[in-house]
This record gives C-alpha cells, structure tokens and sequence, in this order.
C-alpha cells in the first residue's frame, strides 16, 4: 500500500484575492475538540455568532447564519431560495462573477435581464435604476466587490430603488465583507452573502447570509418541512416549493433557530473558526479594519506606481482590498508569478476571461493585510522583475510604501 | 459592545450516531496554515486525497473527491446530477433518511416512486428488485446504514439487477463509510456518498463521493461550461442542464481534474482534516477498522443485555455502528439523555418520528468507537437509570462488556 506522509504545508505569504492567511488564532479555534450539534454548548455557540453576523452585516435583521459551503453555496442558497421558476431576474454584469450570478439564476429558472458594463468599471447607479425601471423584475442580483476587476459598486442608491419598485436585491458580499464597508439596513439590501477566505481571514468552508423580512415573506410562501420530520396535514405553499434541499433558506433558518429543527449537521470546526475570526474583526473594530485596509492599499499603489507600473481600471471604481496590475509588454506573467511563489514563498493572482494574461491581481485582504506583506511583496516583485529583464527604477517601489506608512503613524 | 469570551468547548464523550470525536491528529491537521487553491503544494494534496478516498470506496473509479459541504450536501450533488427533471426514480424506505432521498429527488424535478418497509427491518433484496422490474426506473436511490433504526441493508444484489436493468444505483453510504464494508465496485454501486463524521471521525464539513463511468456518461449528457469561464460557441447537451451549479459534479470533476478549472474555492482546512482522516484509516486497515466497530459493538449489546435492557429491531439487519435501545416503560428518555450529559460529560441520541420517545441510538463510530467509551457509557447508563428509579441488576453492564473484551484479546 501507498504510504501518506505526514501533512506539512509551506508557510505562504498569500496576496491574492483569496483565500488569504489565516490569523493562528482562528487556526487555533480549529483544534478544540467537537461537541455534538445539539449539545446546548454548541447551540449557544451558535446564537453567538449570530449576533456577531448581525453586527458584521450592520443589521438587525433577525436572520443572519452561516450556509455550510465555501462562498458560492451561499450565493446559491439565496439565490434559490428567493428565485421561484418563472422569476423575472435582473443581473448587471461588470465583471466574471456577476456571470455566475446569471450562471446561478439560469439554472434557479428564472427569466435572466442582463445589463452589462465593460471589464474596468462599474455602473452609474442610474444605470441601473433604469433597467429596474423597464425590466420590472422581481429579483436584483448584483456583485458589490468584483474580484476579477477589482472594483467596487456602489449600492445605496440601487438598494432604495429596488424598495420603491418591489424587487427583492440580492447582493454577492464575498469579497467586500470585513474589508469594505457593507451597510445591509442603511443600504436596503434584502439578503447578503459575505465570505470567509477574504477580508474575513477564515478557510473557506463557509458563507455568512444575511436576509430581512421581505426576503423571509418570500420564502414562507415557498416553505416545506422535510419528508421524514413532517407532522400532521401537508399543506403546500403559494409559490413553488425551493428545488434544492440543502440550500432551503426555509429550512435552515428553523435549524437555525430554538426549534432547531434537524436538518444537516453543522461543520463544527468551521463554525468554531468562524466565530474566532468574527471575534477578531469586532475586536479590532469594524471601521478601524476598513481603515487598515484602505492605508496598505494606498501603500502598495504607491509602491506600484513608484515602480512604474500601470493600475488596471478605473480609479473612480477601484476596490482598495484588489489591486489589478497591467503586466508590462513582453513580460510573461505566469513566470512571474511562479518564480514570487517558488522563490520568494509569494502568492498572487492571475484574471479570467479577457483578463487573462493582461493583469496581475494583488490582493490586501483580512490577516494578509499587514505592512510586512505589502513591503515584501514589493520587493520580491521589483526583484522578479529585474530578473525577467524589465527595466524599473531599484528600489523606489519599497521607499513609497514606507513613505505611505511613515506619514501615516497614528 | 458586547464582548465574545475566549472559545473553550468542555471535552465530551460522543456516543451518538454522528459528529463522533475526533482524533487529535485530525484536529491538529487543521491548526495548520492554509495554502492557495491552485498552489501546487495544495493540488498535490488534491490529488492525495482522492488516491485515499479509492481505498476508502474500494473502487478504480476515475472520481472520487470531496464535495464541499456535509454529507447531505454529497447526497444533493449526486443526485441532482444524475437525475435529469422527469426521470423515474425507485426509492426503497426503511427510515428517516430514505424519506430524505424521496424528499431531494422530488425536488430534482424526479417521477418518484417509494416502497416501504417497516422502520426496525430492510428489504430483502428480491423486494427491491420486483420493484426495480415493474417500475423500471432511471435511477434507485437506497440508504446502505440508515441511522434513525440502526439497520443496515445489504446491496450486493440489488446493485447486479441494477446493471441488468440498466438503472444508475446512487447508494447513501454517509452512515457506513469507514465502520462498515462498502464495496463500491464489487457491488456494482454506480455513485457512493460517504460522511465525515461518522465512522471517518472527521468533524462535519465534507461529503467524499464517488462514481464510475456509467454515471459520467450520464453527467456529460448534462455538461456546461460556467458562464463567465465560456469560450467558443457554447453548445447544449443531450438532457436539460443539472439544476444547480454548486452541485454540478460536471464541474467538480473539472475542477478535481489537471484542468483545474475555477469553480469554488476549495476548502483547505477541512482538506487538511480529510486527509489525515483517512491517512488514520488506511494506516489501522480497512478490515481491522471493520473488526474494531463489530468489536465494541458485541461488547455494548452484551453489557446493555446484561442490564436488561431491550435492543430495538430485527437482529438480522442489525447495523454495528448504530445500537439502538427500547427506553423502559416508564422512564423519561430525554432526562436520562441530559443527565448522562450534564453528569457524565456523554452524549447518546433520541431518534426522530414514529421512534422518538421511543428509543435512545448509541453510536459506536471512529474515534469514539473504543473499550473505555464503551464501558464508560454503560457504567453512566447504569447510574442513571437507578437514579431514575427503574430497577436493574447494579454491577452487570460492565461486567458482561469486560467478558467480551477479555475473550477477544489479541
């Protein structure tokens, strides 16, 4: 038989735009032993990091719970659960992960409107207020973070039309959450999905939604109790029950709350991980961890630019926890990044689609985000770079990082 | 603000059917920092596990990975997969989770049709066949250990008719997996779903499957390319696409693939502990793992006899991992339940409806699965029972389990 060798994973300076370092103690929390799911210890626990969502989400919406999947099971679970067959969705396009949410909605079978905007920017909010006004839909899905750009949409204004006009607004808070601001009530967005792997610094494995009772009056009209646990009469609900099991908001929330009707079985160890990250992101406090996020991107810019390098896209729109870099002419990106990573233990990120090949993407997310990961990421870049011959100014790029730092010393 | 105190979860003995404990090497495998999805360091432990996961199915299947959620997540994803909307689908029920099955292929757009049988027994096999000729399905769907009776159904020659009829046999194996024999290819199983937090001793995150090659024939019928990843004319396949794209193991097994294709981020911390998992399985053997669960079953039933209890359902199908127990008349299951937790530090199950109240499930699974869990629970039963007033013979219980593994000394 093959033998295994003991797992012993290289220590890596992660700067992409996910997943990122894990803070130890997280890392620690994964180690507790497990209670069972019922154990009035672990349920506690689970209140618990509810009321850290809530205030994560800046809401007081009454559901706000982990979906147990890496970041798309939430955005599936929302999506499916608030998109009956037939549904009229409209989804602005800006970039690759505003296609999977057509992706998710398509297969939700829905009727998809997309509006798109070209890969760099974002939309005028008038933009889309007037597809919503045309279109009618019943459903907004809409990515706040575009990883795949590096660009951020605004919401406030989307969030009060989508009110006015009915629609529920679904919005994809992957990459935003704990980096970004994410204002749920202020911004009257109906559901929310953040992320674990990026701004917050936990493995990915699990996705935080949030939903308000519009959402919920929704998905009651869709409602079932599980063949096997049911009692009594079935009654079937207004609207089409959810075509999935696993991701039946319906259902989780009762698991979710003092019925704590069975369900899965909750991922302890992520949950205790969750709740540990959550915890260090109240800790520090949620506006001074935007502000921390926002000083190493101004850091690494400047770093950047000092090295005469390009940003990608427009400045307006840009995303401070992605940074998307034009590789230079003639310079052969995937060995750059192969020799940052198999010499410097460095990670960052290549793009999709038409991005391919033409940027890097540099992520400043969560524990990664650190003035020792920004500095060295700029020297091992300028160094990869003179050594796949392209010619940049030595050490410029370090001195205006630590310009940004020295003038920012609080 | 409200302030989150330290995480400090008390050590329980686990004696449910699932999530059991877990051994601290898992545990520590998790404590270890994470790498990129598409580091290569991380691939490789991609590529490891999958190795481990055809020794833990018994199979040469080409696929068998993590799908990443808990085990009713594994379930969903192979069955949405494998049932296209409108295909006939024979469920055989002997229990909760069969009625789980009936309840996710309805809402895979399936014809269903179920046969029963009597909670506490399983089919023999020609039942199960007759129905598979007379109704002649596209797919079955069959729990191989169903936990809410502690039976175990045997499949071998359900899976030969299976072929002769040319249906796909999707077998829900969460329960069994590492505690049982699960022969995927001797059995002629065309997909397996296995859990982590049973027998495996993993806590609750991952749901490993597998399938052969009848089953991706299936799948490829099925298969798209995610929008946003598209490139070139895009062209549909022979049966409606698979409803979900969380789920779609057409893009799982591309992404577990050397395509690597983006689909979610994989999660690195379970991987982590699903490797060491099955790295502890394969380093105490298949068989030997099989014998310890048989073991510390005979040692439980001799002790739980010996105080005269009585054990629920037919002897025949009696599954090793799962002992379930009549409450005596007269006693109030749920204050033995919290006794023996808040007393003992141990937890056992209840059961779920027409057997709740009924019986209480003693888990023997994994890690948990061991002499000094065994006779601790029979020693706290015990005590337990005599400070509920019912009447036993004091002293029997751990005796007779002492017999059993004084006989079996190796």
């Amino acid at each position: 038989m093959k033998r295994y060798e003991d797992l012993s994973p290289s220590l890596r300076c992660i700067m992409t735009p996910g997943p990122v370092e894990v803070d130890p103690r997280v890392l620690r929390a994964m180690s507790f032993p497990v209670l069972g799911q019922f154990d009035p210890e672990f349920t506690d626990i689970m209140n618990e990091t509810m009321g850290m969502l809530r205030e994560l989400f800046a809401t007081n919406n009454k559901w706000a719970f982990p979906v147990d999947g890496t970041s798309r099971s939430g955005i599936e679970a929302v999506m499916v659960s608030l998109i009956a067959p037939g549904d009229r969705v409209l989804i602005p396009i800006y970039g690759r992960f505003g296609h999977l949410l057509h992706e998710i909605a398509e297969r939700c079978g829905a009727e998809v409107y997309t509006i798109e905007k070209a890969w760099g920017s974002v939309f005028a909010p008038e933009e889309v207020i007037s597809a919503i006004q045309s279109f009618k839909p019943d459903v907004v899905a809409i990515v706040h973070g575009e990883t795949s750009t590096g660009r951020v949409q605004p919401l406030a204004e989307i969030g009060r039309a989508c009110r006015e006009q009915g629609a529920l607004l679904i919005v994809d808070a992957v990459a935003t959450i704990g980096g970004v601001p994410v204002e749920t009530d202020a911004w009257m967005l109906d559901a929310v999905i953040g992320g674990t792997q990026k701004c917050l610094s936990i493995p990915s494995g699990m996705a935080p939604v949030t939903y308000n009772e519009r959402a919920e009056a929704k998905l009651l009209k869709r409602k079932q109790v599980e063949r096997g646990l049911r009692t009594g009469e079935f009654e079937a609900g207004e609207l089409p029950p959810v075509r999935s099991n696993y991701f039946d908001l319906s259902m989780l929330q009762d698991y979710w709350s003092p019925q704590r009707l069975n369900h899965h079985t909750e991922m302890t160890s992520m949950l205790y991980a969750l709740r540990e990250g959550l915890r260090l992101v109240l800790e520090e406090g949620i506006q001074a961890r935007h502000a921390r996020h926002a000083l190493h991107e101004e850091a690494l810019t400047a770093g950047l630019t000092a090295m005469g390098l390009e940003l990608y896209g427009d400045p307006q729109s840009k995303l401070t926890v992605v940074t998307c870099v034009q590789i230079p002419e003639g310079i052969d990106g995937e060995s750059v990044r192969s020799m940052l990573l198999n010499r410097f233990g460095i990670e960052i990120a290549s793009s999709f689609g038409p991005l391919k090949g033409q940027i890097w993407r540099i992520g400043t997310m969560g524990f990664s985000c650190r003035e020792n990961n920004v500095l060295r990421v700029l020297g091992a870049l300028e160094a990869t770079l003179l050594r796949h011959g392209h010619p940049l100014p030595a050490g410029l790029g370090v001195q205006a990082a630590l310009d940004v730092y020295e003038a920012n010393v609080r």
